[in-house]
């Protein structure tokens, strides 16, 4: 089978970039168009080169409707207003459009639905693999083991550069959680303990943040129940685990028909709660 | 409702005390009787007294078909001869029968199947309900994780008078990762690395062991990828955790059809691979 | 060489059974008295009997003086106005006082460290070994890697029914990792972390807290920094282990000249920062 | 103060790129020059470009010479031969020499020893700050806990591509432990567990070894005893710790007065057991 034809959709910017370091190490895609927006100072390079993989005889563009139209899949780490045109394009080429776009509004969730009745779509707020994973393991786990025995606590480290706590990835294991639970997590979350705090409440889902040195990624999910405990961790080493999840989605939609899917789907584990 | 009318048979060994022990803690299961082979010097005795949390006004007897005739459930963690036969005298009294025997022949497991036609049993080789979860855990992420991208090892960690390696709990999980890999653990488990062992083979389980101190049962399995990585662990504080799993089962088995049941079950997660 | 001889005070409450039964488990080591206060209903009662090792054939008394004489040490987790008033005897009997009593103010250091001019002290305010050994690493850790490159971060994890965080034992490890850092803990702590936090500010000593199940008691620090990181953890599986230190401290100071000393000096640790 | 002139040998190697990049991130060092074998193909590049950091302004050259005698320090991951060359320019030149070099001779360490009559020299067969530490605690850790009581274990886990087991780390970690014991490690040390391994050794220092995915390197070192236990662990994110190690060297060797040095002088840990 000859190799999957990938767009890559901002292109020259950080994760753009890293998206053509991860094409060229995967086998079975490669990089058949690179876009950027019109009036990029990046319009005409090379993006092989620009990535530092050396050329690759792709040149930046800014036309991405002759790009889709040749094109398989298009992975898309842009902004929401690009992503919901970048949806309309894959739906009328009838191509795969793998979003790890955050921040979209509902509206903007909208659009994109009406589009993935033509395109292939897969959408996720973090496209790691192991992080998707581990989120459909929590959610089992909360719903397995019985609340009044087993307490679910939450623990995230990063590097001292990060400005918010908890993580969004944090909390997307917490929704997990509250999730297998069938509780609200705004209403269970504990988020800072000091001092006395008393005894833990019942259904109490607890959140604890390290900051410190370059460390990229690091999430643990406990269940403490009376006698053991179960630990569901996460380490990211590096940043490109967005990148290679984006592609290993666009491998797994190809040759599936239109419709909007998550990362669970792509690690077969269907839809969860 | 009252509580739920449990036998312990072997009660008057170290499992059968952790039992009575262990249903004085759990609301809605209370001890009706305590069983002990004929000529136990126990016989007569109350199994309160001898667990440990004062007289509870049962006294050890040596008469099973009595007993299980008035109660809902019998506890077992005896020896094979001995469950086959409990089995047979629960299908009787139409009861539900918790058994944590292990070491269990062929002709056994059909002997026990052949009682769960008239009996509600729940059977495993080890009852804890974190380590039960965890193996369900450890399939759904091998089978989910790509096999050419992500190594599965299992780390596991007992006292230092442990004579055996790597324990049956670590195999248990190999097993599990086997199962969702579709491959034979036999074939493709590691047990030892020392000197020049070159690079790892795909598809290879490793297993590696530490032994010290009073340490009561550690397991981890890693999935270990391109720039991220899982751990999966289970953390053991004490021995009663496999008393409560059994408490737990009984209840859970409670008012269920005749048939055989395994803790994946009780904890909701079905059959498995 | 015979037992060295070791008076329980506060023989009756829950830390002076486990004492006992400590004792009981140490070669060189064994129980010559065991004392109450005065009115006590237990006073009579075999100590070994009260314990559950079986009787030993010492019974709780109520004369400090009577027991120190005839002993090598004494062993006391009471209250602060108790301790310094055995302080006392245990001058005057020229015997070793090991004191794992906490709360004690500064007047009543100022008579204990008064006492310890005849009698051999060992104070500490946690008696495990692993923690006072965890401490002077965290300490010389601290002090050897550079702050402007290594982040300090402490995490504590205990049982659902803890009522304070963080932890004492995690106060005393920020006071070592402060110490080697030579700044102060009060003003460079940081306990909570929700929502837009900032960077990390330099020097800055983080505190995160775990609560959940029956965990007895975990604590890390963690030193990390550019490319790399440390983790110092110390893991209790149960509180036998202040018992046990308390024991060690006593059998260490058997034959030493009088004088104040900590755990350190009986891990051959010396004075810290 | 001006920065601190370092020469970097080996220059066009991936350490040598490696120390080029680390010296333009770390304040008051600058690359002074880089040096290469005669007849190497990168002489005359600019060392900067190569090493991806842009043009710096020094080209490759193949007089050390020269370039020592205008230096403050030389960084050197080249040979033995190599290394016990530039370590009599360094003497001639009374400069500091770093040497991260393995494998070198006893015939190689006395040339070295004579050099640092006149040169500065700091030389370990692992750069990293963390790594150094660590087995300074591990050391005062075995000295400290008694050994009849606390079991001495060691884990480690890379990536799936290396070839041998336990990592050289792991058996630098076990050097250290052994040394606190006084023990010789060859005789103590258990490398493998499977099937009917018997109870645990006294004085063992078992090794355990994971492998799998991208992992760059993990440690662990664990003190087991009864009812508690110590684990130290490292973490390495990256293998430019082994390059700002030698950096940090070589700022803290800067001004001191000739002899042969290690990473624990430079932690201020002083010589060990």
């Amino acid at each position: 089978m000859s190799d999957m034809k990938l767009v890559v959709v901002g292109a020259a910017g950080r994760m753009g970039q890293a998206l053509v370091r991860t094409i060229a190490t995967i086998p079975g895609a490669t990089v058949s168009a690179a876009i950027e927006r019109q009036g990029s100072p990046h319009i005409g390079k090379d993006i092989g080169q620009l990535a530092g993989v050396g050329p690759i005889g792709v040149l930046i563009g800014d036309d991405p409707l002759v790009a889709f139209a040749k094109a398989d899949g298009v992975l898309d780490f842009t902004s929401p207003a690009a992503t919901v045109e970048f949806a309309g394009y894959a739906a009328q080429a009838r191509i795969i459009h793998v979003i790890g776009t955050t921040g979209c509004s509902a509206e903007d969730d909208t659009a994109i639905a009406a589009a993935a009745r033509h395109a292939t779509i897969v959408k996720s707020g973090n496209m790691s693999l192991g992080v998707n994973l581990l989120a459909v393991l929590v959610e089992q786990a909360a719903k397995a083991l019985p609340p009044e025995d087993f307490d679910i606590e939450i623990l995230e480290m990063h590097h001292r550069n990060k400005v918010d706590a908890p993580s969004g990835t944090a909390l997307l294991l917490g929704e997990a959680a509250a999730a297998g639970r069938s509780i609200a997590l705004a209403e269970n979350s504990v988020r800072t303990r000091d001092g006395h705090t008393g005894a833990r409440k019942a259904q109490a889902i607890g959140f604890a943040t390290l900051r410190g040195g370059s460390v990229v990624g690091e999430h643990s999910v406990f269940l403490a129940g009376p006698g053991e405990r179960i630990a569901l961790s996460h380490h990211a080493e590096d940043r490109t685990i967005f990148a290679r999840g984006a592609v290993k989605a666009a491998l797994w939609a190809h040759g599936r028909k239109p419709g909007l899917y998550s990362m669970r789907d792509v690690l077969g584990l269907g839809q969860g709660a």
